[in-house]
């Protein structure tokens, strides 16, 4: 791992202008606290950081929020809800273009697929994965601990499938296993959503870049027995948000780090997920964008996938920049040394832990090997869109669900039905034609990269061209009716092989293949991967003591860090910006074109307000809609973004230049105030930091 | 270098089946003749090298082609005369769907861009190159080069412009100089070309595989005064074609290898030219894909360009696997390490060359910071399609021919003149909604990459969107017409500043900061580069002897190899296939579908005629088009690409797997005869072949 250096004391005082810089994703429940009231003065209470796990939520899909009102209001990124604001979308009434907001209570709408999770509990099950597994090896240890995650998911939820979900979570690369028990709220409804044009400002050019001028908010409502839910912890809001030099948190659900993997692995990062990933996602990239041109409606629906692939991208970039610097590669390459000396030198690791490095890099050759074919076929990705998605969740279904939980495929256990079905029966709309687009291409790059004369491209295309296939499937399609699919479902296996449907008949056809290759997968390398890094990761506690934490893996996390610009190439980059600067980076031609709302409520607009803010936090993408904590516990900033330097940040964090990226509260207030028309809604927020929610300090 | 391991001696004998192979691409005057009779028993004679030389011809785009009658037939590659069959095709009629056949001679049709440069006379010329820069660093050693080229390539053409060209080429990376004189044939007519449909048979799926079913042939005509060129040196036609472990020899002209290149080179080639140009590529693709699928005339606009696209993403996607191969890298390390320590123990270079390659590091971290704006703005990536090409040409063209020939930018110097308006003044046809796609998404690109805030950026786009911009000035634009070419390079300076055209004016407005960018580039890096590659060329020279070959630089080579299968992970691939295996991988669905004029005259082909071959021969890009040779002289086949494994061949020749692809020559004329009628060209070829151009047996 890339070493931050020394933390620079700043004494009592935060008013020294001196940048501290906090490494580390911590866990809530081993938080460096006396590290944090050294560097700080600041030691988080038990109150504090209670509140902070439960006024923290997870998307299910990827993002992070929180609760800011005791009503259930929860703030997100715009980019986070944004699926909902395009799946409530039509032709002819376009929230992403113009914006959503719900007036009163009553006209708030259900988004189709967002689920949030609270975190209310986590449990150690270290010893009770570790005895399940021990002794075993490839397919064995899979299936032990595939059986003992079931169980332990499964008692953890109980009767109560609808309200709670559990996770067994593998941390510092199975050094630890803990049990996380989640609430479910299924049902959030959209509640206000600024115009995409100000939400994400700028666009792909301005992405990952600082200065920055982003409106990117989101807010949802919890609802449960269709009432707003009552919720005891939630974070109070700021109206003077951030100041320069601050202590500031964030809490959230960085999806994922690599700075624990060995170089063998980082070498695998490097080729099949970066580059390769780049290249996929440049040609798709390329192929929505011309897409995108032919109609205004094709634009509409493309739009979606677009941010994501253009956002996706240019953090794949940044990765592997980081991994092709020499610097970085041979601190990585010096750490990896240093440990294994040091298991050399300890008698009780040396056999057992030595052989670990090597065993992965030999599951490193299987990987890239199996990868094509097993991201491809099992993973899908040669059959790109919604309906092979969902046919494949059909067949799979009905054959795991009729086997015991502790032998299913781990997606299919009990514990995580509730979430698959709400995906499944989803009533989000699907678009045959822009469907088809999708099909075609990832059909033609399945030809293209397993080879014309492969047993699976023979049977799947046959003498058919990608495109004719794609189009002849997806007409004769029903599984865009969640009707439909709800049959299939309740069907069971007897349904779902006598179905004609054309993407279910391909499902079943490629289940036995591509089943085969999950195992294969599974025994020569996670398996062997996941046994060799948990020696790994106890060799590494041994070596570093208790101060270290865990790679990111979408797992509740806090950072702290500062409020505080950087160094760019000898030019100091300021910390904030403000709304004047937003109007002069205006200039009316997309993506630079401030909305009609902006513009006609400019005079009203206090120009000096903060609009974006840069901290030192060590965040990564998952943290998006995370909140931007003080030392009082008030919500000072929204996360939703980082800057370029903060990409590498998969691989290990520079204090120097990495920084978060923020929606200053301060900003979110004026917006709903002056410009949006939703001063009930931040009343109801300012109503609820007045009250009774302020943390004492500490 | 990765070696090629040591030569399998056969004895006397080819019929034995031991693969021999031979890594080297060697210049004609310099050919391993002792080496050749150890290992093949056959040293070629004088006569032999002469019509090696004198029947190999080069295509100025980047291509191989030959002589193959006296009346002046050339044979290339389809996919090398492809522009010109495209560019003589209309939306009514598409020679690149349906093929082309003069049946006459008065048919033959002038392909507008196509200049054929055939080999006269090799001058060593290191002592007064490298005199003329002696001492000199940075700029003033780049000007002196400059200066030294112009007039030895001046004094070379001398009055016969229309008909020379002359080029100082650099070999061994500086170690040598030499003059090469070239005939010039600028009127190459277009005789036959098959459909892409067969010529690509298998399409990208298929691309850089085998066993393949090509028939990748063109035949044009070099005329001379209106009448076709008669020449006395050109290769006979083999019949039979080539035998299994045969001796064979290709002439061509190898574009660029890097075999020599230092690793901190290398790394720069993997980032910049590998990773960052695939990314490029991959999206350019994506947009073209997508855009060709618009329509029957899109994609008939498109087609050429997604042709090179796909190509050269594939050339460079096995370069960089080849870059990302630890075995090739750790062997190219131990190379350097063993030549820099040779240098530290010889006195004579210790000092003066062994700081070479840290000199050579050093500017590879300039060319990182150069070349992002550098390759957007000078190279004019930012500006894609033919207007902004055009006007650069005329603003620098105007610019350049007013000063002395030994002051002006190579490109224009008095030599090149004349190639460069066979450029200028094409009458091929521009499609200017094709154009604002490709300039779209170039600008696009610049504002991503660039950032936007550069100035250059802001100077190009102001307040405008790309493709505002793009429609804006290809609407305004008349460079489309030839006429108004030329009257613009008449017309000098004055006509050239007095000029409204947006692309003129343009690459006006850039000039200044585009050619500061150059001379940078030329400072920091290519002069740095070129003087410090020198030295460690000449402690290379010092270390092989003079067995080294160099590296490829689109001059003409001669490799000697075998027709021989490989081992594919333990499978054996055969060397030859035959018609029937075309007809077998018919599927009817482009890239699989035969023309009908093949599934016409089936029952008369012969279905066990060799269709296309392999052989060890050491080639690269800019080989297609090569003839393959006997070991009497004959054509036994077409080389049109190389397998899967060649492309690593960039870096190093690998002898069990590197293999070029050919089409057999008997195929050839099968074809001719029985599928396209064109007996007449067929006895034109086999006439010559019995006449007197038989070389005796050595």
């Amino acid at each position: 791992m890339r070493r931050s250096g020394i933390w620079i004391a700043v004494g009592g005082s935060l008013l020294c202008a001196s940048v501290f810089a906090a490494e580390g994703m911590w866990t809530l429940d081993n938080l460096p606290k006396a590290r944090m009231q050294q560097e700080t003065g600041f030691t988080p209470s038990t109150a504090f950081v209670e509140r902070m796990m439960r006024a923290s939520l997870r998307i299910a899909g990827g993002c992070s929020a929180s609760f800011i009102s005791p009503d259930g209001l929860v703030m997100t990124n715009h980019h986070c809800a944004a699926s909902c604001v395009a799946q409530l979308s039509t032709a002819a009434k376009d929230f992403v273009a113009a914006g959503f907001l719900a007036k009163r209570r009553e006209d708030e709408v259900r988004c189709p697929e967002i689920e949030l999770n609270r975190l209310e509990r986590i449990t150690d099950v270290t010893e009770q994965v570790k005895r399940a597994t021990a002794g075993l090896n490839g397919d064995a240890y899979k299936q032990a601990q595939n059986a003992v995650q079931a169980q332990l998911t499964s008692a953890c939820v109980g009767a109560d499938k609808a309200t709670l979900r559990c996770d067994v979570v593998d941390l510092y690369h199975g050094g630890r296993y803990h049990l996380y028990q989640y609430h479910r709220f299924t049902d959030a409804r959209l509640v206000w959503a600024p115009e995409k044009a100000v939400a994400f400002f700028g666009g792909d050019p301005d992405n990952f870049n600082f200065p920055r001028y982003d409106l990117d908010v989101s807010m949802l409502r919890a609802y449960e027995n269709g009432k707003p839910a009552h919720v005891v912890d939630y974070f109070p809001f700021s109206k003077a948000g951030a100041a320069a030099n601050e202590l500031v948190f964030v809490t959230g659900h960085p999806g994922s780090t690599q700075r624990q993997l060995t170089m063998a692995q980082l070498n695998s990062v490097r080729d099949l997920q970066l580059i390769d990933g780049l290249l996929r996602l440049a040609e798709k990239r390329g192929v929505l964008e011309q897409y995108a041109k032919t109609g205004a409606e094709a634009a509409r629906v493309a739009n979606h996938d677009l941010f994501s692939i253009e956002n996706g991208y240019k953090a794949l970039y940044g990765r592997l920049q980081a991994l092709l610097d020499p610097t970085l590669m041979n601190q990585k390459q010096a750490d990896e040394t240093a440990l294994r000396r040091f298991v050399a030198t300890q008698p009780s690791l040396r056999d057992k832990v030595g052989p670990a490095w090597d065993a992965i890099a030999t599951a490193q050759i299987a990987l890239r090997r199996l990868e094509l074919p097993y991201s491809m076929l099992e993973t899908g990705r040669a059959f790109d869109g919604h309906y092979f998605s969902i046919a494949r969740m059909l067949v799979r279904g009905a054959v795991e669900r009729s086997k015991p939980n502790a032998q299913r495929l781990p997606e299919f256990n009990d514990a995580r039905l509730p979430s698959l079905e709400q995906t499944l029966f989803s009533t989000a709309p699907i678009y045959p034609a822009y469907e088809k687009v999708l099909l075609d291409l990832s059909l033609t790059k399945m030809r293209e990269r397993l080879g014309v004369d492969h047993p699976i491209v023979q049977q799947v295309l046959g003498t058919t061209a990608p495109d004719q296939l794609a189009a002849r499937m997806i007409d004769a399609t029903t599984l865009g009716d969640p009707a439909v699919r709800r049959t299939l479902c309740d069907g069971g296996l007897d349904a779902v092989t006598r179905s004609t449907d054309p993407f279910v008949r391909l499902a079943l056809a490629l289940d036995p293949a591509t089943r085969a290759l999950r195992k294969e997968m599974e025994q020569e390398v996670e398996s062997v991967v996941q046994k060799n890094a948990e020696l790994i990761a106890q060799a590494r506690f041994l070596q570093q003591g208790t101060t270290a934490y865990p790679d990111a893996t979408f797992t509740l996390r806090l950072s702290y860090g500062q409020v505080a610009g950087w160094d760019e190439a000898g030019k100091a980059v300021a910390p904030f910006t403000t709304i004047d600067g937003a109007f002069a980076r205006h200039t009316g031609a997309e993506p630079f074109a401030l909305p009609a709302s902006w513009l006609n409520t400019r005079p009203r607009l206090n120009p000096a307000q903060a609009m974006n803010l840069v901290s030192t936090n060590d965040i990564i993408g998952g943290n998006s809609g995370s909140p931007m904590i003080n030392r009082r516990g008030e919500v000072v900033g929204l996360i939703f973004d980082g800057n370029i330097h903060s990409l590498g940040g998969a691989f290990g964090y520079d204090k120097s230049s990495n920084r978060a990226v923020a929606v200053d509260s301060g900003m979110l207030l004026e917006a709903m105030n002056k410009i949006y028309g939703a001063g009930v809604l931040a009343d109801e927020i300012t109503a609820a930091s007045t009250g009774g929610a302020a943390l004492p300090h500490p």
